[in-house]
């Protein structure tokens, strides 16, 4: 998906918002679990309750790795679904790889090529030969973490170098690797304010923003410092959404969240 | 599996062998694809002919999600496969994994439990709550990159942070959230002498080291300045060894290099 196809997206539905599709079979209704492949049934309904008021889905692979095989042909039905019923959506593969060159570029292959995400999380610890495979690939993005937004972020990348934190020579440095029509970065949302420091080294680049809802974040923050002409941000809500009911309206009510934060969104962007 | 059986193993054996298993269907014998899983059955023929030579497999996940839902198969069967025939081998999931906590025990269920890999290579760059569910199960490994063989390491990993080298800022970070008992570094042997400060920090530890063979390192260097009375070292081939040839005396091959490589340990243990 192009730089162009997302933006035209987001401005014409006035949202920015990602889903993040995290299943849980502990924390899902339980009337699903009777269902041939209950991850795919809840991702279904969540899709199709949602889809009219985001722009991206996020599954993350950890949750449907954890159900070994049966949980990755739940991961690659959503995301067939995803691109034959709302094929304007952008699909992330929250999958945080990263290895030496010829390593990562085999997940490059699994996860473009076989999955058909438009876009994967790229773990930065390994330096360039395992983040540029990603960006070789025509209309395809990498989304390198940044700062991210759990506690752990403390302990090494908001270390300083040479008196700059290691998150912004991350971003720095592999902003020079790609162009803002090929890799985005993570910046978590419970840390609004570095954002100025951030689109002072990348005004253009799209930011993927996890970290809003559950995890303490403000969306009216991440606006007020990160959003641009092209708006810039795909802000991420996983559990506020999903799980914003296990009853028997869990899609109804998954709706109602996506659609009040596709509100605040739209407020914001009229503001802006 | 414990730390002492581990070091009975090597030295029993006297190898310290880690043999990566990183199929290829573009390098594997041409004669194999006509079997109904031939990577799997590479593996197998692999596993058989170097088990007498080796400690451990490390079974790289990207070259197996490469294929999809079919891959995951294979290397659910190398890995059953080889706790079936060879008990005492430590297998190595080399996933690179690491994310919020909540996902990071996901990935920890999805291959401790499911996939029953007794360590799995961890990436630190989120910090503390990314790497710790992977040290909250009975002995099982978190094997965390330190320093990597790659040319990327130099981007940030050995960017200085008040005069000292990121890797080393990690070791010693992350060695306190474990202990020599359910965490490993993987340190890359083209920078052998790298070891001596790293041994400073984390004197007890098994290093996995990468990078001896088709990258370059030399096993007599990682030896000289990483070797410990506890051996302390697994000492990692792949290419060298599964692609010694790719003809029908590819299982003899890869076993002639294995044997090589132990003999040369064994003179290196008995000198030491």
């Amino acid at each position: 998906m192009t730089r162009e196809q997302i933006i035209n997206q987001i401005k014409e539905k006035k949202s920015f918002l990602c889903v993040g599709l995290d299943p849980d079979t502990e924390k899902i209704p339980a009337f699903l679990l009777e269902e041939e492949d209950p991850i795919f049934e809840f991702n279904k309904q969540i899709i199709d309750a949602t889809a009219a008021f985001c722009v991206s889905y996020k599954p993350n692979n950890a949750f449907y790795e954890a159900y070994g095989l049966s949980g990755i042909e739940s991961l690659e039905k959503t995301i067939r679904y995803i691109k034959t019923q709302y094929p304007d959506h952008f699909v992330i593969a929250d999958a945080k790889r990263g290895d030496i060159g010829n390593t990562s570029k085999m997940y490059a292959k699994a996860f473009f090529n076989r999955l058909h995400a438009d876009a994967i999380t790229v773990a930065p610890y390994m330096g360039s030969d395992s983040v540029q495979p990603f960006l070789e690939f025509d209309n395809k993005w990498a989304i390198v973490l940044g700062l991210t937004s759990n506690t752990g972020s403390a302990d090494f990348q908001q270390q300083q170098i040479n008196g700059k934190e290691l998150y912004l020579h991350v971003i720095e440095t592999c902003a020079q690797w790609g162009n803002d029509k090929n890799m985005m970065f993570v910046v978590g949302a419970t840390k609004a304010q570095l954002l100025v420091e951030i689109r002072k080294i990348i005004p253009n680049h799209f930011l993927l923003v996890p970290g809003v809802g559950a995890q303490g974040g403000s969306l009216e923050e991440v606006c007020k410092y990160g959003l641009t002409k092209d708006i810039g941000l795909l802000v991420n809500s996983s559990r506020n959404i999903i799980y914003a009911s296990n009853g028997t309206d869990f899609a109804e009510k998954a709706s109602a969240e996506a659609e009040k934060m596709a509100n605040d969104m739209r407020q914001i962007i009229l503001n802006f």
